[in-house]
C-alpha cells in the first residue's frame, strides 16, 4: 500500500522532453534532495497522443510506476494547455482569435479557445483515456487541470473567434432576455449606444473607445468560459478517480477563485515572488485557506529565479527557505517548484530549478535538503493543525478587480495593489492579520469585516448577507469606493450607494478624486495622512456619529468617517470616505478591532509574518522574516521551536536572522 | 416673447440617458444655479431616430419647451457624432476604416466616415427633420454641428476607406492634373517613388516610411473632408433656422479654424485647461475672437476636472473663477460646462460635472453661482464693449501644424508648444499681447505682425499681401523657420527662402539645428541666449542692417537677426534667424513694437492676463490670475470694479489672490 | 587613361532628382571641396527603367561621362533597393509581408522581398542591362549591390510572405531532413511543440510565444536570403565587369559580415556615429579590415549630422576629422559622405551634406577641405602601409548576436553592447587592441584569442579548428558564456559546455545569473569586482589551475577563472566564468598579452586611438582622438607627422587636441 502524506514537497517534472532512460537517474536526484511529489504530464499532449486518436501511455505509466516503486506521489495533470501540432494545424478554428480576427498559431500554449467545440472534444478524449487509464495508480495523489487557465491573449481581451462571441450574445440573452434591459442596465442611452438586437454586439477591440459595462460583460463571461473548461474535465475525472481534483491558478484575479474551485476538491496555487514582494503571499494564504475546507496546495514557486528566455530576478540566501515556509505556515500543506530539472530549450530554459540540465544540483540544493528535513520534522504540525479564526475578514472580490479594469474611477487606480498595499499590508505589519474573504464567503464565523474597494457589494447576495450579519452583531468597516456600482459597473440612479444610505443616517454630498492630499481630523483632535484618494464628502444626522472629518478647502466641515449602530446586538456600520495613510490605517483597525475583542498575534517587527495554529497536535505559534532583514518577535506562549528544538518562554525577545523561521508549539 | 442676451451661462444636458421625469427637477437646479442655457441633442441620434426612418422628436420638445417655460436657452445640436446602432451594424460600410483596412465597429463616437455617402443620406434625414421640427422653437438661440469634428483614428491618418481613398485621388487629380506635376511638386525622384498614375497613390500605412509631402497633402485633403461635411449639415440648417450654426472644435490645429467656420456665423471652442496650462486659453481666446466679427463661444470646459472612465486632473479652489473668465474677458460671450449631470454610466461616467449623477450640487456649486452672479453683473460690459486691437499680431497656421507632423525639419519640434511657449507667452507674461491670426486673415489693421515657425508663407495668399503690407509701412519679425517650404512641404529649389532672399539683401548662408546652445550678440554688444533651435547663419549685403550676430564655432560672425527696410512708407522686414530665449525674445519684441508706438496694457506679474476693451458701455480693463498664484498689477486708469465696486486709482498697485478677476470700467 | 588611386574621398550622388543642367556646377562644387568619388544610381530605378521594361540610361551616361571629365571616380549602385511604382502596384506579389499577412506598399525602400521571383527578374533584367551598359566606363572604380540589404520589418522579423515561407520550410527539410530531427535538436518535445511536418511550421508572429531556435532558424534564413540576393547581383556584375563589387552594410549583425562578402571583392561600410560612440569604430575597423585582403571602404558617413524629416545630432567642431581619420587610420582606404546636395523633398530632407540644397557650402565645408588636403598629402602611407597584425584576436559572431536576440540567457543581455563595451573597448583604453575575428576566420597569425559570449563555438568548424590551434601553442582565453549552445541554440544535454569540459580537467557546478555584484579574488589576495553579469561556479581537478575565485554567499570557494595547459607546445585554455570589471578586464588580459609577448601600442589617454601600419612605405604609427577631450600619448619612435611635417622624438609625450590626428612616419 502507497503511503504519502503532507507535506508534500516536490517540482514539476517533464520526463517527455528527455531521454526515458534518465528517469532513474532523475528518481534517484529527486531522493537525494528530499522530495516526495512531482507534478507530470501538464504539457505532454503529444507525448500521449502522438496523432490524432493514437493514444501512448508507456512514459507517463513507465514514470507513475517508478516513481511509485521510489515511494515518491503524483500529481497527474490534464495536458490541454498544449494541443499538438496535428490538432492546431489541422483544426485551427480551435484556435483563440484575436481581436483583429487573428488565430493564434502553433508555437505558443494555452492558445486554444475553451469555448471551441472541436477542442471540446479533443480534451474529452485526452482527459477520459488518461483518467480511465491511471484511475488505479496508487501513488497519484491529485490530479490537474490543464496549466494556469486563462483568457490568453496579449490584448487582455481573452478570446475573440465566433464561438465566442456567439457564447457572449447567448449568456446576454439569458441574462437580460431583452436587449431593452441589457441597455438600462448599462446605460447605453448615452452617446446613442444601444443595441437593437443581440446580434449587434461587437468585438471587443482596443482601437473603439467601448463602453466600461460592455467590457465589463465581456470579461466576465470570458472568465465564466474557463470556469466552464475547467468544470468539464473535473466532472471527467471525477467518474473515474477518487483522488482531489484542482486546476492551478496564478496570483491575480482575472478568474474568480470562488467560482473556478467551486467543483474542484484542492486549491492549487501558482506564484513566483521575489524579496520585494514575498509579503504579499501572506495575503494570498490568508484569502486561498479559506476557498476550501482542506488546506491549500502551492503547486508552482521558483526554487530561485523566475524566467523564461532569460532569468528575470535571483534570490538572495535563504530565500527559498522563507519563500516555503510562509505559506506552510498560513495553510499549505504542499510545496512544488517549478522546476525539477531545467528544460535545455525552449522557451523557458532559464529557468530555475532543483537541478540544472545535466542533472547537477543547482546553488540552492542545500537548501532543498534543509526544507525536506524541515518539513519531515513538522509534519505532524502540519497536519495536526490549522490557522487559526481571529473573526476578523476583509473582502476581496473578482468582480470588484475586473470592474476596475475597466473604470479605474479615480486616476491610476490598480485594485490589487491598492487592497494589498493599503489594506491588508498595514494589518500585517502590526501583527492584526484578517482572513481575507471572496464576496461569496460566509461571515457567520467573524466579529469585525472590512470591505473596502468593492464597487459593488451586490456581489452573489453580499448585502443582504451582510446586512443580516451587522444586525446580528457584527461591525463592518466599508469603503472607501464601496457600494457605489450595480454588478454591471454602472452607477445606482437614485443615490451615490446602493444600501449605505438606506442602512445609515449618513448623507453623501460629493466626492473629490483626489491628486491633492487632505488630512482627517478625529473626534478627539489628532490630526492624520491619508492618501490622496477619493474623499467622500458625508453630513450625518439622526443617531449615526461622526468618527473624522476634513478641515481644508472644500471638504472642509464634511464628515470623512463616520459610524452607525445597527440593531440592538451591537452590530455598527463604520463608513470610510477615504483611505487613510498606512500607519494611521493601521491605529484606526487596531482600536475597533480591539472594540470587538480581536487582538494581534503577538508584538513583532513589521517584516515578520507570525501567525497562530491549532488543532489536535497542539497550539502553534509561526514566525516568518520576508524582507531580507533582521527582524525580531515577542514569543506568545511558553513553547519550543519544531524545527531546533530550542525553548523559548512567554514574553521573550527573540531575534530573527534573514528569511528565518520559527515553528513554536505551546508546551 | 423669448428673451435671453449674453452672456450665455450654461452645460451640456443628455435628457435622453436620464428618465423624462427627471426633467423638472434638473430645471430646477440649474435656476438655483443660475444656469440660463443648456446644449442638447448633441448625442441623442438614437432617441430622434430610434429605427431608420423613424423620427421621434417628443423628448427634445419637451425638454426645449420646459426650457422656454423656465427662461432657459437651448444650444440644438445635431447628432451625427454619434449614428445609432441600426445603421452602424446594417451599413457598416459608413464607418472608419483603419490603415490596416478594418473598419470601426459600434461602442464609440465619431465613427462614421466624413466621406461616406451613405452615412451623408442619413445625415441629410436627421439634419433636415430635425431642422423643420424646431425651426419656430423661440428659445433655441443657436445650432450647432456634430461633436469635435476631427478625423478620429488612433493612428492620426484619419479614415482610410475606399471613398476616402477615391477622394484623396481625386482631389490630387483636380490639383496637379498629371501625375508628372505632382512628382515635380513633391520631389518624387528620390527613392524612385514618382507615381505613374493617381491611382497608385496608396493607404497612409504606419509601417511604410512615407514621404512627407504625401502624408501632408493626406491628411489636408482629411481635413478639407470635415470642413465639407460640416457645411453640408449647415447649409441644411441654414435653409430653415435664423439662428447662428457653429461647430464645436477643440483647441488643435489637425483642422483649419478658417477654412472650418467660413460658412459658419459663432465659433464654438470647447477647452479643458488646468491650472498648468491654463494661460494657454489667452493664446486660443487672442486666435478665436478674430475668426468671426462675432463674440466666440466657449461651448465646453470642465467645472471642476476632466475625465472619463476616471478623473484626470482636480481644479484648485476658485480655479473655475479664473476658467471661465479668462475667455470672456477676452471676447467670448458664452461659457457653457460639460457636463450638466454626471452620468450614470458608459464611457464619460467620471467626468467633473454641475450636479453629481444624483442632482446633489458638486463641491464647486459655490462657485458656479457666484459666476452665474457676477456673469449677470458684467452683462452690460460684455455686451457693450469689445477687446481692444492694439495693432499688433501674430501668425497661427494649421497647414504649419501639419507640415511640422510629418517634417518637424529640427529634431523633436513641437509646432503648438513652441509658437505658444516660445512665442506667444513671453509676450504674453509682459502684458503685450497680440492678436493672433490665422494664415488668411486680413493684414490691414495692424502695425506689425510677427510670422514664426510658418514653414510656407505662400498659403491662402499670404505672401502677397503680406508684402504689399510692408510696403505700406508694416513692420513685419520673420522667423525663425519661416518661408523655407512650399504649399507641399518641399524645399525651395532655387533658394532657401521663397521669397525673403529676393525681398532683402541678406544671404542665407547654412543653418545648424541646434542641440548646442549658442548666444547671439546685438549691435550694442548686449549678448543674450537663445534657445538651442535652429540657427540660420545670414550675411547681409546692400542696405540691410544686421541687428545680432553669433560669436560661437562655425557661426562665428554670421548674422542672427537682420533688417531690412522696405519701400518709402518705413515698412521693414526684421528676419529672426533662430529662437530667443523667453525674456530676450519678449525685450526684443517690446523694443519693436515701441518703435511701432504699440505698448503692453499696463505693468503687471506674468501670471496674471491683463486686456482692455472698448464700446458703447464705456473703456474696461481686466485683470485674470491663471497660475494659482498670487499677482499684482498696476491699474491704467482710474476706474470702478464692476464685480465688487470698488474703485482703484491710475497708477496703483493691486494685488490679487489666486485666481482672481477684475473687471474695471474706466470712469 | 583614367588614373584614380585611394584614398578615395567623395559622397553619394543623386542627379535624378534635380534638373540635369545642374550636373556641371554640382562637379564644379565638388571640385572645390576637393572631392575625387561620387557613388551614384542608388536608388535610380525610375530613372533607368521609367516604365516596365523600357530602359534610359542617358542620365546615368551623362553624368559619368561628364565626372571623367572633371577625373572624378564613380561608383555605381544597383538600384535595387527602390522598385519603381510601375512594378510595386503591378506586381504587387514582390512586396515584402509582415507577420500579419499584410504586403507592404510603394511608398519606403528595401521593401521587396529577396526571395521573390518576379523580383528577381526584374532585378537579373535592371542589373545586367546596367552591367552591360557601364562596363567599358573607365571611371567606375566599384559596383554596389543594391543598399544596406536587410531584413525590412518594422517588426524584426524579416518577410513573412509565402515565397519566404516555402524558403524556410526547403532550408529546413535540407538541413533536417526529417521532422523529428528538427523535433530533436531544437527540444520541441516541451510544450507538445513538436511538428508533424515541415509544412506545419508557422509565421513567427510576436503575439505567438514562440521557441527561441524556431526563431533563431527563422532569422537565419532570412539572413541568407539577403546573401543569395546579393550574390545573384554579383555573379551577374562579374560577368561583365572587372572592378570591385561590394554591398554596404551597416554596422550591426543581423547579416553575417562573412558570408554577405564571400563572393565579393570589398567591404562597402556606412556608419554615422557622433561623439558619444565615434570610438566605436574602432572596434568595427579592427573587424572590418580582417574580412577581405584588400582595404575597406566606408561608403556612408555623416559629415555633420544624421537625420530624416530632422536632423537627430549635431557634430561638434572638428568631430568630422577624426570621423574619417579613424577608419582610415585602422584600414580603410575610402570615406564617402551621405550626402553631397541635400535633398529638397522626400524622406530623407534634413540629412547632412557636403553643400545644402542649393549648393551652397555646409558649414563644415572648410573641414571637408581639409580632410580633401590631408588625404592626398596622405597617399602613399595609406596605399603604401597597412594596420600590423600584433597576434592578439577577439571573436565577433553574427551568430551569437541572432541567438541572443531570441534568448538573452542573462535578464536584459545586449550582445553587441557587451561584446564593444566590455569586451573590447577596455583593451582599446590601454592601446591593447585585438583583430576583432568572425567566426570563420583563420587562426594560424594567432597568439592568443578571446571568445566571449559566443554561446556556439561549433560555428564555421571554430572548435575544431581552435583546439587545434590551441594545442599548437594557443592561448586561449574563453568566456563568460562561450560554448554553451549548440548551432541551433538549444543546450547541449550531457554537459553544460560543447567542448570545454572535454578539454579541460575544469568542472562546471551551477550559473548564478547575476542581479547582484560578486567579487572575484585572485591567488595573490587581491580582490577586483565583476560587472553583475553570469557567475559561472568552477571546480579544478587534476593539472587545471585556479586563477580567481569567488568568496561570497553561494559562489565562495568555488573557481571563476582557471587555466588548463594543452599539449607540449605552451598552449592552454583559461575559462573566464564571469564578466570582470572594465579596468580589471584590461588589467587581466594585459598580463596573460604580456606572457604571449604582445604590448599596447603605446601609452596613450583612453580617448586616443593609436595604431601601428607597416608596409613598403615604413613603419607609421596613428593616434586619433575621438570623445572630444583633449588627451596625449607617448611617441614610439623618432618620426615625423605626415600632416603636418613636424618631427618627434621616441618617449616624448605628446598633447591632443579635440579630434585631433597624428600619423607618424618611423624616421
Amino acid at each position: 500500500m502507497f503511503q504519502i502524506k503532507p507535506p508534500y514537497y516536490g517540482a514539476a517534472y517533464y520526463p517527455e522532453a528527455w531521454e526515458p532512460d534518465q528517469v532513474d537517474e532523475d528518481i534517484r536526484l529527486m531522493l537525494e534532495m528530499g522530495i516526495n511529489t512531482v507534478r507530470i504530464g501538464e504539457f505532454a499532449w503529444s507525448n500521449m497522443e502522438p496523432a490524432e486518436g493514437d493514444f501512448d501511455f508507456s512514459l507517463m505509466n513507465m514514470v507513475i510506476d517508478k516513481c511509485f516503486n521510489a515511494g515518491i506521489a503524483v500529481i497527474m495533470c490534464t495536458p490541454t494547455c498544449t494541443p499538438p501540432a496535428w490538432m492546431t494545424t489541422k483544426y485551427s478554428e480551435i484556435m483563440v482569435m484575436n481581436t483583429h480576427g487573428e488565430r493564434a498559431t502553433h508555437g505558443g500554449r494555452r492558445n486554444a479557445c475553451a469555448n471551441s467545440h472541436k477542442y471540446r472534444e479533443f480534451c474529452d478524449q485526452i482527459v477520459t483515456r488518461m483518467a480511465m487509464e491511471f484511475a488505479n495508480k496508487e501513488n497519484i495523489i491529485a490530479w490537474q487541470v490543464d496549466n494556469e487557465l486563462y483568457n490568453n491573449s496579449a490584448e487582455g481581451r481573452g478570446c475573440c473567434c465566433p464561438e465566442c462571441m456567439t457564447k457572449f450574445k447567448q449568456v446576454m440573452k439569458l441574462k437580460y432576455v431583452t436587449i431593452e434591459n441589457l441597455n438600462k442596465a448599462w446605460d447605453n442611452y448615452v452617446w446613442s449606444l444601444e443595441y437593437n438586437d443581440f446580434d449587434q454586439l461587437p468585438i471587443p477591440r482596443h482601437d473603439v473607445w467601448h463602453h466600461p459595462s460592455y467590457q465589463l460583460e465581456w470579461m466576465e463571461v470570458q472568465a465564466k468560459s474557463y470556469c466552464e473548461f475547467s468544470n468539464f474535465q473535473a466532472d471527467i475525472l471525477h467518474k473515474y478517480v477518487n483522488v482531489p481534483v484542482g486546476t492551478d491558478m496564478m496570483p491575480f484575479l482575472g478568474l474568480d477563485y470562488e467560482d473556478m474551485n467551486e467543483k474542484l476538491d484542492v486549491i492549487q496555487f501558482n506564484h513566483y515572488r521575489d524579496s520585494s514582494n514575498l509579503w504579499d503571499i501572506a495575503f494570498w494564504s490568508d484569502f486561498l485557506r479559506n476557498l476550501k475546507p482542506v488546506p491549500f496546495w502551492v503547486t508552482e514557486t521558483a526554487s530561485c529565479w523566475g524566467g523564461g528566455i532569460a532569468p528575470s530576478w535571483h534570490g538572495e540566501p535563504n530565500f527559498g527557505i522563507a519563500n516555503v515556509w510562509l505559506p506552510i505556515t498560513l495553510g499549505a500543506e504542499a510545496n512544488l517548484y517549478w522546476l525539477w530539472r531545467n528544460h535545455w530549450g525552449g522557451q523557458e530554459l532559464m529557468h530555475g530549478s532543483l537541478v540544472n540540465s545535466w542533472g547537477r544540483p543547482m546553488h540552492i540544493a542545500g537548501e532543498i535538503k534543509q526544507l525536506s528535513a524541515g518539513l519531515k520534522k513538522a509534519a505532524d504540525m502540519i497536519n495536526g493543525t490549522k490557522p487559526i479564526n481571529n473573526h476578523l475578514a476583509m473582502h476581496f472580490s473578482h468582480l470588484a478587480w475586473n470592474m476596475y479594469q475597466f473604470q479605474p474611477m479615480v486616476n491610476g487606480f490598480d485594485f490589487n495593489a491598492r487592497v494589498t498595499n493599503d489594506i491588508y499590508h498595514p494589518l500585517q505589519q502590526i501583527q492584526l492579520r484578517p482572513n481575507v474573504l471572496g464576496g461569496g464567503h460566509a461571515l457567520d464565523d467573524y466579529k469585525m469585516i472590512i470591505t473596502a474597494f468593492m464597487p459593488c457589494i451586490e456581489e452573489k447576495g453580499l448585502s443582504d448577507r451582510i446586512f443580516n450579519w451587522v444586525e446580528n452583531g457584527g461591525t463592518w468597516v466599508i469603503g472607501p469606493m464601496a457600494d457605489i456600482r450595480t454588478t454591471t459597473g454602472a452607477k445606482y440612479k437614485q443615490a451615490p450607494f446602493g444600501f449605505l444610505e438606506k442602512w445609515t443616517d449618513v448623507h453623501y454630498n460629493f466626492t473629490i478624486p483626489g491628486g491633492k492630499m487632505f488630512p482627517i481630523t478625529y473626534a478627539n483632535g489628532d490630526k492624520v495622512d491619508t492618501t490622496s484618494l477619493n474623499y467622500d464628502a458625508y453630513t450625518v444626522t439622526g443617531a449615526s456619529k461622526v468618527l473624522a472629518s476634513y478641515t481644508d478647502e472644500y471638504l472642509d466641515g464634511y464628515a470623512a468617517i463616520t459610524e452607525t449602530k445597527i440593531g440592538n446586538k451591537g452590530g455598527r456600520i463604520i463608513m470610510v470616505g477615504t483611505l487613510l495613510a498606512p500607519k494611521s490605517w493601521a491605529s484606526f483597525i487596531k482600536n475597533i478591532a480591539a472594540e470587538c475583542e480581536i487582538m494581534p498575534v503577538t508584538e513583532a517587527s513589521g517584516n515578520v509574518v507570525t501567525g497562530l495554529r491549532d488543532g489536535e497536535f497542539g497550539e502553534v505559534f509561526t514566525a516568518v522574516e520576508v524582507e531580507n532583514k533582521e527582524g525580531e518577535f515577542v514569543v506568545p506562549f511558553d513553547a519550543y521551536d519544531i524545527l531546533t528544538d530550542m525553548t523559548y518562554q512567554k514574553g521573550q525577545k527573540v531575534n530573527m536572522t534573514k528569511f528565518g523561521v520559527f515553528l513554536m508549539k505551546k508546551k
